[in-house]
Order: structure tokens, then C-alpha cells, then sequence
């Protein structure tokens, strides 16, 4: 941030959860930046916790500057907005990892706004778009985003459900409609957790021929058909692997072993197939170029998604009931919460209520 | 070859220049399999010298467990056929790294022969169609193989000069049809060699709006831009590499050099573009994850092409005026020639010419 300009609304206080480094988080009051005449300012009811809200806690990403208020899965209700979204006051909204993108690049223009130069991340970043300030994210009780960024809630969705949808939801989902899922197409989804439960539903409802469950636990086998996989397969089995060697046309890694094994994993995916990378591992890949060349096999990352596609997978998930398996937290449990998901134990994942939770859901 | 059935036609004799492991090659003589309805015999007249030749003559790829004929990019006249192809006798073909392939599979008929499971490259291998019989390549007098993969040379093509297109053209151009090079896309060309030099020819045809020479040696710089590149980086230059960061959509990497930065290459490529890597290299590649996620750069691999893309590269070559530039040697001197393209002189591919070139040149 070296050409970070400060710039705070000192009218506006408002309270969150932060992060200094450590696991425990302590509650801590800062300003936003003014609200611009693009902005929208929100109530928070929900925010989902993700693996990145971890990272970032742990300092596994690198050490924090200053206190940081992270959560990227959050939905509330529009309070006070800007002059071009003052029609938007009172819509329940989603906002994912993104607050702001420059609209004018040739990737915001192709609606990869993630992918923008001068995109703000929802926390740990600053804005770019010359106005200044710090951005800040979800585990608080309200957040200023540009509106463009706060995402309708489809109506028959419950508010507690639409958070993992932002960001776990929008992960899964766009790299499936980017790379053409769907009837005819075998998927494969590694890890089966916040993103990948999600996964196998979206892959499910695109009516793919196979939506196959990949997992190094057992314990996952019912529960993958029940989201609507039509295969389990047992990634430390060597008879599984074996059989399910090179049938499929897409495969999403949502999960990163230390010790992956990637010739293995690659070997699962079918001729001219894809590997799709969603979780960031710290250290470099290794990997042998025989499934590349030999086999066409393509690896390719995937980051949450844009503003359309974010969209899209709203009404996607609405229309079709594609919805996270949660547990609900209140916020002010918040680090008990973090521990509960540090420990890996959510069926799949943990969204933390505001006291706005309650009279969001009433006036729904 | 567990399940290699020896199948031999003792009344056929050919002659070719044999390895045994080392670089050195002898004068052999040996017996190809009888002549199936759906095969075609070759008197050669060319042959060109492709990287995997010299891989597999000098064991770099396996030791080899007999005498082996290498040759990949074939070039001669139809002398005989099975009924199937009898109306093709005379006919001046070329022939490059397949020998067979079912034609039953999925990957055959989506023209994918080159993926296979039954595929038979040219040699070390065998035909698996159950007749029987070994592979035997191009450093001969004569070659057999299914007439499905003998592809007619364009009229206004010398045959010398066609030879080099059934591997480095076929490998360089398949992977820029599938991944859509053409107008608005920007194409770099990693290593200008055998394979780099037909890879700008390609790409400047199709009417790319950028072509992108990268090498390591400023002494491609002039003879990149004769071939039709409109930017040369020299990827041992910070400056250099910096300017062209992220700027191209479609990069195909020729080279392997054991120490390559895969980082710094791939930060060369335009987010949501693709590296494709046509070179083998023979330790697994390390690569940090970032710009796959960050970015979602793909990292894929291509091998030669199949039946369909083959014919439509010699028609493209035929109609853009693509051709190789060479060296011709006498296949008397192979041994010569060998140790010149293992020297990486050649500017930029030899080709050996037989005893029937002449022939075969004068009633083209």
C-alpha cells in the first residue's frame, strides 16, 4: 500500500471483530471512507467465515500492518447510499470479495472484474479508484462498498443462506460455466467442504453425466450423494483412483494437501480435460509433463468471479435449489466460531449473525 | 511391449540407419510387417531431424531394447498399397509421428488420433490393430504405414521442404487453431528453433495482431522479424521481460531449458491466457500457483496433431506460403547430420534427402 491515502469518514464509526495477527480476534471500532455518490453502505446480518478469512487471520498470508476486519460472505440490507443508488436503500444484498473494479479495462469489460488491475479486495486493500481509503470487510456491523458490488438477494432465498454463496458459491460456480459444464461433460470435484459441498450441486444441477466426489475421507461418501454426486471416489485408494483414471472433463480442486500427489490427480482427468485450481497453496506446485503433453491436460486457476457471473449465480442457485449446508453462529461468538472452522468440523460452513440478522429475516 | 506379437514379411526388405543407444548410427536391414488392406508402403526421398529423434537415439527417453529406425517427418511416393488405397499409388505423401490409430474411440473421431489409446507412433512402438508387427521410422529407403496417415503433399510445395511440417508444423500449428489464435489475440513464441521458427510463420498468417518472438539470444532477433514476428524479447533481459509482462493471450513454449523460471515465463501471459508447452522436458516442472489463481492463466500441453489438422496444415501452408527454412544433407551423411542438429546449428531444420529425392523432385 505505498501509495496508500488515507481517507476516513470521521461521522461514521462502526464496530467489527479485528485481526491483529493472531487467531483471537477483538472487537474494534474505525471509520470508513466517505460514502461516494457510487457507494452503498450496508447493515450486516450475516457473514459466512472462508479458508481465506483463516489465512489472513493466522498471518498464514503474510503478516497484517494493522488491525484488519476480514469476511468476504456478507449480506445485509442497504442503509444509506450514494446518489446513483439511492433507489437501492432498504434491498438485501450480497457483497463477495470484491468492493470496487475500474469498469473501463478490457477485463472489466469482459466481466472479469476480478481480474481488473485496479480492483479493491473486500479487506486488506486499499480503494483505486482515486478517493483513497482502507477497504474492510464482513465481521462487523456495517460495511461501504461501491454498488455495483452489493449483489440483489433473490427473494425466496433465506438471508443466513445466501452468505456462502458470495464467495464459496461464486468460486464453484464460475469456473463450471466458464469451462462449459454441463450434459455430456463428466465433473470431478476434489475436496469436499464450504466449496466443494457447493460444487457438487452446482455440477448436479447443470445436469452433468457424472459429478464425481473426491476425498481422502470416507466420511464424506453418504454425504456427497446426498448434495447429488453420482460417484465417491477414495483419492488414498488406489483401486479407486484406478478405476476413475482419466474419465473427467473438469475437475475443481478446492482442496491443497502439502503433499499432493499431482501426476496422480491429474491422471483422473480425462484427454483435452481441465484441472481447475481454487485454493491457493503456499509452496510451488511440482508436477510432471507427461498428462500435459501426452494427454492435453490443461490446469488452470480460477478466482471467485464477476459481477454478471456473480449475478447469474444468484439466480442460478435460486432457481434451481442450490443451497450451502450451515451452521449458524452469532457474531459475537466469533472467535469460538473461527475455532470451530480452524478445527475443520462445519457441515460445511459456519455463517455468523449480526444482531441486524433478526430484523432482517422479519421484514424479508 | 509385453503383449508384442512379432509379425514380419520376410519376401520385404528395407534398408535404413539404425540405432543401437548411442548417437552413432548403423546401416541395417530389416523386414517390415506384410502389407495390410488399409496400408501404404513409402519410398522416402525425405526425412527430416526432429528433437525427439535425437531424445530417443541417444537413450535421453528410455534405453532402447533393439535396433530402431527413428524419423518422424516423412516425405516420399506411394510405391505400393492394400486394396483400400490402391487408386493412391504414386501419389507424393508425407507422414509424421502417428502410424496408426484405431478410428473408433472417442478422442479418433473428434480427430484426436494423437490421443489414442491405440495409437502407433511412427516408431519404438508397435501397431496394435492385432495384426501385429513393429514401427519403423523415416532414416530408411522405405516405410509402411495405415494410408490414413499418409497425407498428400500440395502441389506447389517442394518436397524437401514439406517434410519438416508433419512434425514442427503440425506441432506448432494444431495447438494455435484449437486455442484460437488469430485477430485481437497476441501470440509468443518461447525458443525459435526447428519448432520457434514455423511457430511466428503460423501465427503471423493467421493475422495475429502481435507476434512475439522469445529467446535468449539476441542472435534470433533479425531473423525472428524475417520470419514475421513483430516483437522480439530477450527472456535473459529484466527490461525486456517486464515490458512484456502479461501482455500475451497464447504463448507456446518450444524449449525447455532445465533451469526455466516457469514464474517469470508465465508472467507473461495475458490473464485468462494459456502457456502451452510442446517440448518434453525431463524433470516435473516446479510452479507457483499465483498466476494460475490470481490470473487464471492455464498451463496445457498439445502433441502433434491428428488426421484432419494435419491435412489443414499443409493446405494452410500451401495457400500462406508457411514453409521450414533448411539444410539438406545426403541420408548417406546421417551421421553428419545428427551431430550438426545436436550442436543446434541448423537455421532452422535439416532435412536428409534419399536416393529417390532426385527421382521423385524431377517427376513432381
Amino acid at each position: 500500500m505505498s501509495d496508500f491515502k488515507p481517507c476516513e469518514d470521521q461521522s461514521a464509526t462502526f464496530t467489527g471483530w479485528a485481526s491483529t495477527g493472531t487467531p483471537h480476534l477483538k472487537k474494534w471500532s474505525y471509520h470508513p471512507r466517505p460514502l461516494g455518490p457510487k457507494d452503498v453502505e450496508i447493515e450486516i446480518s450475516h457473514c459466512g467465515i472462508c479458508g481465506s478469512d483463516i489465512h489472513t487471520i493466522t498471518g498464514g498470508w503474510g503478516a497484517l500492518p494493522e488491525p484488519e476486519i476480514v469476511g468476504h460472505e456478507i449480506v445485509g440490507k442497504i442503509v444509506a447510499a450514494g446518489a446513483e443508488f439511492q433507489n437501492r436503500i432498504g434491498e438485501h444484498v450480497g457483497v463477495g470479495g470484491l468492493a470496487d473494479a475500474c469498469g473501463d479495462c478490457k477485463d472489466c469489460k469482459a466481466g472479469n472484474e476480478q481480474l481488473c488491475s485496479k480492483k479493491s479486495f473486500i479487506f486488506n486493500d486499499k480503494f483505486k479508484d482515486g478517493r483513497g481509503g482502507k477497504t474492510y470487510g464482513g465481521f462487523a456491523d456495517r460495511v461501504r462498498v461501491r454498488g455495483d458490488f452489493a449483489h440483489k438477494i433473490p427473494e425466496n432465498m433465506s438471508l443466513a443462506e445466501a452468505a456462502p454463496l458470495l464467495c464459496a458459491g461464486i468460486t464453484t460456480f464460475a469456473p463450471l460455466i466458464q469451462h462449459q459444464a454441463g450434459p455430456g461433460k463428466s465433473v470431478g470435484i476434489i475436496g469436499i467442504g464450504g466449496l466443494g459441498h457447493l460444487g457438487i450441486q452446482w455440477a448436479a444441477a447443470m445436469k452433468c453425466d457424472e459429478v464425481v466426489a473426491i476425498s481422502s475421507s470416507n466420511s464424506k461418501r453418504e454425504e456427497s450423494k446426498k448434495l447429488g454426486a453420482t460417484k465417491f471416489v477414495n483419492s488414498k485408494n488406489p483401486e479407486d483412483m484406478k478405476a476413475a483414471a482419466q474419465s473427467m472433463d473438469i475437475i475443481l480442486c478446492t482442496s491443497f494437501a502439502k503433499d499432493a500427489d499431482w501426476d496422480a490427480l491429474l491422471n483422473l482427468v480425462a484427454n483435452n480435460g481441465k484441472m481447475v485450481i481454487l485454493a491457493m497453496p503456499e509452496a510451488p506446485l511440482s508436477i510432471g509433463a507427461g498428462a500435459f503433453i501426452h494427454r492435453q491436460v490443461s490446469m488452470v486457476g480460477s478466482l471467485i468471479g464477476g459481477k454478471k457471473m456473480s449475478r447469474d449465480m444468484l439466480d442460478f442457485a435460486a432457481k434451481h435449489n442450490v443451497r450451502p449446508w450451515i451452521e449458524t453462529m452469532p457474531m459475537s461468538d466469533c472467535n469460538a466460531a473461527v475455532k470451530h472452522v480452524m478445527e475443520g468440523r462445519p457441515r460445511y460452513r459456519v455463517v455468523m449473525e449480526t444482531g441486524a440478522a433478526v430484523r432482517a429475516q422479519t421484514s424479508n
